[in-house]
């Protein structure tokens, strides 16, 4: 596997399928919101599935590790990260699965055209321009910051390469989630599961897991809440079982 | 405290501060969601409370028993429930500090003027006209289904009666959330604190309570979940500490 390395990279294990994937500390590393989203998303038999923002290909390669569908398309902006992204899908022997394009997913409905997709996925940078502290490193900023896209880009594309009918996953902020409400419906992605994260059970939500369906119809259900910690560096059982099952 | 009782009705222990209140399990009897409601508004000293929809009054007399403040008014469209409210509010003493008021929520604001109150709460009816089993009792049907009242309605109305930067508290359904953060926002009442209901730890939302802020400038907080039950019948230690203490 080290074929695959380049400096500063490193190999980080899966715990699925004998999967793995590279990793650069100082670029991008995956963190447990892309894990959760992958697990949150559903796909049926035979989708073809969008992630919008793929970094280094993470969401694609769980789910496909997952649900053994053979669609996948992986949309990344920096040209390091797609390289990356391609190597890991090689490096995992999934190349007539997962597909890794270099592109702005400001311009996805241009790319692949309106409805194309059963499915699309994505782990957007969660923070406003201009709010929070910003990293130094280009890579983590383009991940973290609205530099290459806002939410409005993500929803308003996400919901034209959407099928009608079809899904978009995504998780976010809760502090963003009256914008997101309003976004979603306003591109006809109406709000259809919920799932507020916790860290513990006695501390506010961190993050929220949401599925907008094309077209709408459908009633918002808000799942039971999903705890990340036990205790300090302790998982609880679900997230155990999100990570390594 | 037999004086005040007409035929029918039945008096329930609030278990605070010795208060009472008159229910008439044919007409209208509160549930746990009023009590919540109840315990999630804040109000600070002096400021002055409306409570839209108010059946027998149960919002401000729980507010009154846990805040200390005096300046509540209820307002409700039904005369009976009116009737049984005020009596309930002689009953504990507390006619100078709360206020019963007959009248429509949709005409709330030409009732007491705009900016006319720091706090607004309003447990409304949470099914649309058309949809769910409606009660045989009109007052029940008329607490439960959106026959007097839409969500717009009281949204729009709660924008107006509230001052800037003054609070409006609401529970509801869950299934209702994207439609109700379009609505706050459409209406200048920014979201600032959510906080889901779940009945059980491993189920999905059953009620959702939420603030919103005239004028925004807020950022919204989702606090820590709120579950019900341990196990059938027996409230959480929390949920026991809203109601007895």
């Amino acid at each position: 596997m080290d074929l695959y390395l380049k400096p500063g990279e490193r190999i980080d294990d899966l715990y699925r399928k004998g999967y793995h994937i590279l990793q650069h500390p100082e670029k991008y590393c995956f963190s447990v919101d892309a894990v959760l989203l992958a697990d949150f998303a559903r796909v049926k038999h035979g989708g073809k599935v969008l992630d919008m923002g793929t970094g280094g290909g993470i969401i694609p390669i769980l789910m496909e590790a997952r649900t053994g569908e053979r669609n996948f398309t992986g949309l990344e902006i920096q040209p390091d990260l797609c390289d990356m992204a391609e190597r890991s899908v090689r490096m995992n022997q999934l190349e007539d699965k997962i597909s890794i394009v270099e592109g702005d997913m400001k311009e996805a409905s241009d790319l692949f055209g309106g409805a194309s997709f059963d499915v699309v996925t994505c782990n957007p940078p969660y923070t406003k321009k201009g709010e929070g502290k910003v990293s130094r490193s280009d890579g983590i900023a383009i991940a973290r910051h609205e530099i290459y896209c806002t939410l409005e880009d993500v929803i308003r594309e996400a919901a034209i390469v959407v099928k009608p009918g079809g899904s978009f996953y995504m998780i976010h902020r809760p502090r963003r989630l009256p914008e997101i409400m309003t976004l979603m419906q306003e591109n006809h992605l109406e709000p259809r599961r919920m799932r507020l994260v916790y860290s513990y059970l006695d501390k506010g939500a961190c993050m929220v897991l949401l599925e907008g369906v094309r077209g709408g119809g459908a009633e918002l259900i808000v799942e039971k809440p999903l705890i990340l910690y036990e205790e300090p560096g302790v998982y609880t059982e679900e997230v155990q079982e999100i990570y390594f099952r």
